[in-house]
């Protein structure tokens, strides 16, 4: 395959499927040979139309394949901790989709496998690779704010998950919120120390039935000083709303939505812009594409990926400590790794 | 003085001089009849080329002169709510500056007061008269976003105050914050029940020495459910950042600092807008007439005032719950009234 | 009248009354003395008000008052000239509204007059006082974009004059336009040597009974190289439309317009933003205080007024040339002056 | 090819790879068989690299395989006209890069041609394609903003082309505004009648050397009554600076340049955001995929291109006639097709 890393693909639900299609036609350098989902006949035509011939209900054909360079997990949240000890021991590289797991001794175990395997894990947090944030990331970073004082995150869904998965989701801390804890990590560069989360059942009674919380604001304190404050809900009328802001002693940098058009309409009413775009798969599409990009890059190179087991870990502990803190109305520490 | 109302005003140093200027300038329907000041021949030539030929050193002067109807109180803090009885006792309406006290007790006994008396008393909360957040407060009411859930409140100087100002200042929770807590309670039209605040030194470690803090996320549960959350610092380098957000059931409102002019300026480095109106003064210079223009309508016309004695203890009961909870690591309920 | 410039003015309709009141309440080193007006029972009651006791039927009694220095001529525009010259006559400053005369000839005769009599004349072109506009006119003249090769100005009415009115107004370019002329000249900082434009009848099909345009694109060129490019609609649905953009070798300067709030609501609907302010009285109120002070501090420190007769004069040039250009299909070069 | 449009490709320089690069990676229902370059052998390890195993150094390889559908025409301008006929005559549906050419009569001639064979042709307006302007007129054409009165469009390069191509380009008109004349078009939905230019060169002497210009700023009359205008400059140092507004009877749509990020930082300097993507590559790089599944799409479902030949023609008239007002200081009429 000409210096290209082949690649297997175990699970291909939605997002499985949006790694693959991305791959196929963004990433040059790398060549998928086969594919893996519990429901194969369901994914072959859809296989085969993308040049893929390979298609296995068994992913344990992918592991035991020698061709194959690396894997990409994207089965349920269930079994990610188990796929990740086998593709290590089959000394495969793995790209895992969040979360690994919601079990903190359980991700540690995975994580040990890797670390014992020397394969890489990158976790599919695919908003570091977002034009926007990177930009702001990559500005704080090189100092143009300063310090960091305050990290602020606004991270509101056009619409609450169906209720069945609202119930296995671990709730919304560890399936919402994850991303922009991640984000926190990001962009503050240091380690969150303390959480503190006020939450409440806003959006719609059945999720408090289902035992979550849709609408939520929570603190964060880092190692450096700084604060961090998200604030997320499961419905925003106007669509996805993806904000960030980092304010330091030097300065203040922000990003605000991503709209379809620049147009503005001026009538009689008001002026109207765009909405912004309506959910993820609109919103983190070119993030999605480089994630995958980042991840190939570093299995060809032999280089590091740009977001590990560690990053992995950190943010399903604030999640957990965010969620006790709910419960308890206290600060939580958390602890160090 | 044909149907105006008869103002005088105690104390006229920064503030006071701002309230006299404008009522001249601005408000028709009154007449300022004598200011008195403790160092009152400071005070002679600017009051006479404003044309008020009444200046006393004793604000006893004002407080027996039949002629007057009302008083505005712009002397230190710690006079507020001594002068605000002796003004209630004298049946005069009073305007006067936040905070009433930093001492619950003592501010409630100066409500007492003027509910015995029966004269009306309007607390200098200002930036309910801001057209911006006076058009997100309007919205909010009127239905335009739905059901409040989450408040946001963006509020930093642009630079510290003075130390020894710092020193007296009881606190920013109570000297900076609790503009954002009335505001808070402004556009969520609901009380706050609980709070809990993260804060650090991170601008200026001589802040510190006073026994301060100049950075501060501040989280608030409001009775109705919704989730408050206040970020500020004591430094912006950019200049004064006032931005609010009201994020309901039916959409959002949100306002963006004002600017001296609306130009960008495109170049080889980048595209550059103006930075925010420098501090308050600029930035709140209409609202200061406007609070002046309803207090002035209240006296005339009997109404109540917009500001009562009621949203002036109130966030000082929230500003002290923000001290203990930073202390305590946990959140606080405020004590209903 | 301790070293106040004392004012006389000439016409109290709207506009004049709008002065007045300006000057009354903002320019604290002018004091108004008298005021005449053809129906002065009708102004008595509103001078009063204002503390002006001197109401003349007549102007020539303001013009024989030897204790007024200058005088403001805020009549109908066919009084205008006549009424510079003999103001000058009687040896008072002048501040006179725009335009001066649809006849260049007429024009010319009241600058010579102005000139022997040696007193100070501006011309209302009261645009070149806005914040916005001043701020693009100053970063061009200090080089901020280098050397000027576009200026564009969008100005747009919220509605038509009266159909009377438009009869009677010179027609648009010398009505509407004719401020637009003056602002490319004050930005471009040359004059302007060709003009060509097209129109059309589109708001309304009366406009064109009564012989004149309500939609129109006007071209210049300045001395200096620039092009010029002006659009005008006697009816912007959205609200009063004023923009202006310089473009030049190092960069690009504009401004959009000035909107009562900052604020933007986000709904299901789209996000919505607040409509530029509605009209010349909201949108350029600033702008009528600073012409006023420019005009009183130019008198009492005995230096230019920042706009000359010549200033009035040129306009009326460009908007006589745009008319011909109109009817012959041409481009019309402007005589020097 | 199981239904897919077979496509040869004649001339792989910059835009021809562009296209090429777009189809393999974004049009599904499209085969590149071929492509024919006069410089083959420097083509071939690039279309191997993308899976196409024929390079011709002759095109008239690509118009005599029957297995191909379609032509896209990436050559030089000067070949087009010719090639159109060959290919027209060869029964291959064609795609021809703008303009066709610069003599009406030779372009006549081709697209009788087309019409004679009955096929397919679709011009390289790729701007129609473009998200921003694709919403203006559709808004437009919806009736979004009523009857249609001013269009406007900005349209600056980042800086000029190299002298010796301006030598071969036809002058500015026929190659930068000629695209602005489609827009012009395509958003007033309304034919041109009159043209009048203004231009300068105030960019580069070698360009006046060279017999062209470099700021323009040009009038359009529509047939509907609407008033058109284009200014443009060879030189923004900002980059890339495409806009356009159109206003109307019931309000106006103006799209605003595309930023890499929305990222705002603000510093004691001033606000800072991004300035607009570098050039054409970056800011059309959607709408070339776009117009390539257009033409695609017209091929596999028998439909009418969205770019006619007429639509390559009338530009190029409005070009000649701008050229011919600029000469003459007046007003010129373009013929009807």
């Amino acid at each position: 395959m000409d210096g290209k890393v082949v690649l297997g693909i175990i699970g291909v639900g939605r997002i499985g499927r949006l790694h693959v299609e991305n791959i196929v036609n963004h990433v040059k350098n790398a060549h998928i040979r086969a594919v893996s989902d519990i429901d194969a006949d369901k994914a072959k035509d859809w296989a085969k139309s993308l040049g893929i011939e390979l298609v296995y209900p068994d992913y344990q054909d992918i592991l035991t394949d020698p061709a194959i360079d690396a894997v990409l997990i994207c089965s349920s949240t269930d079994t990610h901790a188990q796929l990740i000890m086998e593709a290590a021991k089959a000394k495969k590289h793995i790209f895992c989709e969040k979360p690994i797991d919601f079990d903190v001794s359980v991700i540690r175990q995975a994580l040990v496998a890797v670390d014992e395997a020397g394969v890489k894990l990158q976790i599919g947090f695919n908003r570091r690779f977002d034009h926007n944030f990177r930009k702001v990331h990559d500005a704080v970073e090189r100092g143009a704010i300063g310090q960091t004082h305050i990290v602020k995150i606004t991270s509101r869904d056009p619409e609450p998950p169906p209720l069945a998965y609202v119930k296995v989701s671990g709730g919304m801390f560890l399936d919402m919120t994850i991303h922009d804890f991640d984000m926190a990590r990001y962009l503050a560069g240091s380690e969150v120390e303390e959480v503190f989360a006020t939450a409440n059942v806003l959006v719609d009674p059945a999720i408090a039935e289902a035992g979550d919380v849709d609408t939520a604001v929570v603190t964060l304190k880092f190692e450096n000083g700084a604060i961090g404050v998200i604030d997320n809900s499961r419905r925003a009328v106007y669509g996805y709303d993806q904000r960030v802001e980092v304010f330091g002693s030097a300065g203040c940098i922000s990003v605000a939505n991503d709209t379809p058009t620049t147009a503005v309409i001026s009538t009689a009413t008001g002026i109207i812009s765009d909405k912004p775009k309506y959910f993820f798969l609109e919103r983190y599409k070119e993030s999605f594409i480089d994630e995958m990009k980042a991840f190939v890059n570093a299995v060809a190179n032999g280089a590091d990926t740009p977001v590990s087991g560690l990053d992995g870990l950190k943010p399903v502990l604030i999640g957990l400590a965010a969620k006790q803190s709910l419960h308890e109305g206290r600060a939580i520490r958390i602890a160090k790794c």
